[in-house]
């Protein structure tokens, strides 16, 4: 298959293409480098990006900006970021990609477990994770062609406590390689419409 | 206790209105009509009609707005209109009204079924009203002063049908009376964090 991964050079991004790449041809997007340049909160971002791009069988999306703040200080502008990385980034990248997918292609989006386990300051991750949890259960009732919409929703990683461990007390954290799995299942695997809980006993 | 209902001359607006009256100080509000006027999807209507309101023990949110049009076809300014009205409309007001309500005071949302059970053209409001549930879920455990907040997601409405019924094929509709009693119930209870799924066998 030719999979897109956009998100690439991040953690999760990496551990996904390590996960593919033996056996599928995978081009790799970010931000700043990759194979193409693509920004999910920009539109004509992921339109000038797939112009370019022929003959995909899947995207994967590691990749969905939001901000962390206490709910009562969190100002539109906060919010926004979420709203048009994590939620209208991705939404757009799924609208997009359904209309260039190969026949029975698929679509991963990536969100978290503070959707449905609360931590300190993740009111808008908790907020939009959880719209595109409600979003990929209904929307993989309207694509087309055999097109799947799978969606990854990880502990925090392994590989970031040492920066994130405050955020996530006492949660059990997974490491990057067994999150890659879910991406995988997501892409070889027949189903759609599932969030794929990437923990345990949390 | 002194009770602000926004929305209240909809139909579930007229209802909760209805069940509350005898035992409460009502506040009716809405965009054109009622004792103050607020339009939730314009944080400075809100902030407006919260600096005319003293001594508030409850705010009802029984409106905001999502486009109804199939994925394919949703533009970023139909999208727009949840995100403005059903999303940031109600949580801006939650986050005003935290500042603003008695302690122990309570606020309470609105969203719909099909954030849990998809019809066509309900993709917006699915998202939206999901992401909602699941900001209820976790702003509750930030709300200051004992202040508590909960979410009614009704069926189709009864009194609605003759409209919408060939929109929810089979769903089992509830009367507006029916819904008006989560209210209710989110209002004299003690719960928070809840979303109140007013229907049964959907």
């Amino acid at each position: 298959m030719k999979i897109l991964v956009i998100g690439a050079t991040g953690t999760i991004g990496k551990a996904i293409v390590s996960a593919l790449e033996g056996k599928h041809t995978i081009i790799k997007a970010s931000r700043t480098q990759g194979d193409v340049l693509i920004d999910i909160s920009c539109p004509n971002s992921i339109k000038r990006a797939f112009e370019q791009l022929t003959d995909l069988d899947a995207v994967i999306c590691a990749t969905g900006s939001v901000a962390f703040a206490p709910f009562s200080k969190m100002t539109r502008e906060q919010w926004d970021i979420g709203i048009n990385g994590r939620l209208m980034g991705q939404i757009h990248l799924a609208q997009q990609a359904a209309k260039m997918l190969n026949d029975n292609g698929s679509i991963t989006l990536t969100t978290g477990i503070i959707a449905d386990h609360p931590i300190a300051t993740g009111i808008s991750a908790a907020t939009l994770s959880g719209a595109i949890h409600h979003f990929v259960h209904h929307v993989a009732l309207e694509l087309p062609q055999g097109i799947r919409i799978n969606c990854v929703s990880p502990s925090v990683l392994t590989e970031s406590l040492d920066i994130y461990a405050d955020y996530f007390p006492g949660f059990r954290s997974i490491s990057a390689k067994e999150v890659a799995q879910y991406y995988v299942r997501s892409v070889e695997g027949v189903e759609t419409g599932k969030v794929f809980k990437a923990y345990v006993n949390n």
